[in-house]
C-alpha cells in the first residue's frame, strides 16, 4: 500500500520535468511536514522526478523521523541542505520562495530556482486533511459557543482573546491557529487589531477573528457582534458584509476564477459605497498554513493564471470586511471548502447579527 | 527625548559603514518590531546610515503604524520590499539571511547581502526588553508551580502541556514562547518530542521544556521530575546534568566566549562517558525570538569570531541534556542573562530533583 505521503511525493515529482529539473530540495518546513509527516524545525527532503525521496534532520529529530517515515532513507545531518544538495547528481532545483539569499548563495549560488511548486501540489487537499480541517473548525464553533455568554460590558479585548484560546485548547486544539484578533468599537476600523485592555462597552460592535490548530489544520472565522442593541448604521453595515459573504461564498466552487469570487462580494460592497473601505482579499486558501494558495483577490496584472482557477477539495475562507476609520468596523468569515456539488461550510457558527 | 526605537536604528546606523553600505532594508517581521514597535506579518523598514527610517506596510497595518511610529515616515505599500527599494538612493543591503531567493531575483539580483546585522544589535539587550523577558520567566514559574500538583500517573504527555500552556495564558502571557516538550519515561531520549497521549506511569522521569512569550519577549525553562522514587541510574543521571547545568551558569559572563561556556557544562558530561548523548549546544540567546544569537555550542571551523564572546545584558539559556535511547532522559535548563557582577537567574523554579 502506498502511503498518503508517498502519493503527495509522486504528484509532487510528476511536475519536475515541466520545469525541466531532476529534483527538488525542500526545505520548508511545512513542505517537508506535508511530503513525510515529520514536523522539525531544522529538516530538508530531496525528491526526485523517478519519486525516491531522501530526508535529511538533526539528531533532536532523526528517532522521530525513521518511525515516521519508514519508506523514506533518513540522514543525520546539522547542515541539512548543503548534505542533500551534494548528494543529488541531477538538475536540482531549490524553493525559491523560502530558502534565504545566504543559503543559495552558500551552495553555489547556480542552482535552479522554483517557487511555490509543493504550495501548488498542496492546494488540492486529500480527505484526511479536510478531516484535520473539519475538527479545526468544530472546535473554533464550540470555543466561540461557550465563550459567548462572557460577551458583556466590562470584560476587555484581552481576556475575550485568551479565553477564546485556553476554551480552544481545553476542547483539544493543538493550540490556536494564529494570534486571535478581538477588536471592539473603533477598534473595529483596523482589521489585524492586536487585542488590548479596552473593555466593551455598549453600543460596541466587536469583532473577533480567530481559530483552532488541529493535527498541524488551520481552522479561521470571524464574526462581529453587537453589545447591547446596534445602531441603524450598524446594522445597516452589518447587513451588507453579510449579504456580500453569502454572495462570496457561493461564488466558491470548482472551476472558479479566484477573482471573479472576489468579485461576487466586493462588488456589493462597492455598489453601497464603501469600496474603499475593504482594502484586503476575500479570502485565502487554508490548510498547514493559516493564508495559503489560492487567494482569493481582485486581479493582478503579474497573476499567475495556472493558479487562477478553483478545483475541488480546496478548503478557503470567505471574508468580506467594511472598516469606518473612527467608527468601527464588520467582517465575517468562513471556512469552507469547494465541493463539486456545492461549497462545504466547516465553520458553521450563525452568521445572524448577534446582540449581546 | 530619543525613543526606544530610535536608539535601536541609530546603533544599527553606526554598523553600515563597515559594511560599505549607505542603508539597509530590513524585512525581517521581529527585526522591523525592534527597530519600530510595530508587530506586522507585512512590513519594511529602510534605515539609512545617518539613521534616518522610512516604514512600509499594508493597509491592515498602517493605522497602528502611524500611531507606534510617530518619528518615521510611514507609507503603506503593497509590496513593502520594492516599494522602499525603488526610494533608496545610495547602495542599498537586504538581508540576506532572510530574504528569500525569489524576492531577492525580484529586486534585480544584485543588491548588496548582509546577514544577521540587525540581529548582532538586537544581542545585547536594553533594560525595557529584559524586564519582559523577567516578567514571561515569572509567568513560567509561576504556571509550574500550579501545574506541579496535577503531575501524577495517568495525566497524559498532551494533558500536562496544555495545563502548562493554558495557566501561563490565564496568568497574562500573550501566548506560549513555543510548543510545549513534555516528555514522559523512553519519551524523555528525544530531545524535542511533541506531546502524546501516553499517561506518566510511576518510575518515569519526564522532562517538560516550555515557556511564556509576553510583550513579544520569550522565557524559556526545562525541568524534568520523577514520578514515584528514582532508580539509581535516573538519579545518578539527574544529578550529573544538574552539576554540568551548574558549571553552565556559573560560566556565563560578560567577555567569556561562547564555546568555553559550552565546555564548561559538556566536559563533565563528557568525563561521565555520555559525550555522546548530548547531541546539541549548551544554549542560546533569548529574545524576540525564541532561537537567536549567541549560540553557546561547540566551537565550529566557519564560526564568527566577532559573536563568540558575550556582553553585558546577554539573555542565555542554559540546557544541558543527556539522551539514553530506550531508557529515557534528563534536561535541566535557566534562562538567565549575562552581568558584570555575575548572571541574573530570570527563571527560578528549583533543580532540587522533585519526586512526585
Amino acid at each position: 500500500m502506498t502511503s498518503t505521503h508517498a502519493l503527495r511525493r509522486e504528484r509532487l515529482a510528476a511536475l519536475l520535468p515541466a520545469h525541466e529539473v531532476d529534483a527538488v530540495l525542500v526545505t520548508r518546513d511545512v513542505n517537508v511536514r506535508y511530503l513525510t509527516g515529520l514536523a522539525s524545525s531544522n529538516a530538508a527532503v530531496l525528491v526526485t522526478a523517478d519519486g525516491t525521496a531522501t530526508l535529511a534532520t538533526d539528531s533532536r529529530y532523526t528517532e522521530t523521523a525513521r518511525r515516521l517515515c519508514s519508506d523514506v532513507e533518513v540522514l543525520q545531518e546539522r547542515d541539512v541542505a548543503a548534505s542533500l544538495a551534494a548528494r543529488s547528481t541531477g538538475r536540482t532545483a531549490v524553493e525559491a520562495h523560502h530558502m534565504s539569499v545566504a543559503d543559495y548563495f552558500r551552495l553555489g549560488g547556480d542552482l535552479p530556482r522554483v517557487s511555490g511548486l509543493v504550495e501548488s501540489v498542496r492546494r488540492v487537499k486529500d480527505e484526511e486533511e479536510i478531516d484535520l480541517i473539519r475538527t479545526a473548525c468544530a472546535l473554533t464553533d464550540q470555543a466561540f459557543a461557550e465563550v459567548l455568554p462572557r460577551l458583556r460590558p466590562g470584560i476587555t479585548e484581552r481576556e475575550v482573546a485568551r479565553a477564546l484560546e485556553t476554551r480552544m485548547i481545553e476542547l483539544g486544539a493543538d493550540k490556536p491557529a494564529f494570534d486571535s484578533i478581538v477588536a471592539s468599537g473603533p477598534n473595529g476600523s483596523i482589521p489585524h487589531h492586536s487585542p488590548t485592555d479596552r473593555p466593551l462597552r455598549g453600543g460596541d460592535l466587536v469583532t473577533m477573528d480567530f481559530g483552532a490548530l488541529y493535527g498541524g489544520y488551520h481552522a479561521d472565522m470571524t464574526r462581529t457582534v453587537a453589545i447591547g442593541e446596534p445602531a441603524a448604521w450598524q446594522r445597516e453595515l452589518y447587513d451588507l458584509v453579510r449579504a456580500a459573504q453569502r454572495a462570496g461564498r457561493h461564488a466558491v466552487r470548482p472551476g472558479a476564477l479566484t477573482h471573479e469570487v472576489d468579485a461576487a462580494a466586493r462588488d456589493l460592497i462597492t455598489a453601497a459605497g464603501h469600496g474603499d473601505c475593504f482594502g484586503h482579499g476575500l479570502g485565502h486558501g487554508v490548510g498547514l498554513e493559516i493564508h495559503e494558495v489560492p487567494f482569493l483577490a481582485p486581479p493582478k496584472p503579474d497573476s499567475d493564471a495556472e493558479h487562477a482557477r478553483l478545483e475541488d477539495r480546496v478548503p478557503v475562507t470567505v471574508e468580506p470586511g467594511v472598516y469606518l476609520p473612527g467608527m468601527g468596523g464588520v467582517r465575517i468569515e468562513d471556512t469552507l471548502v469547494t465541493r463539486d456539488d456545492g461549497p462545504e461550510l466547516l465553520t458553521r457558527t450563525t452568521k445572524e447579527l448577534l446582540v449581546l
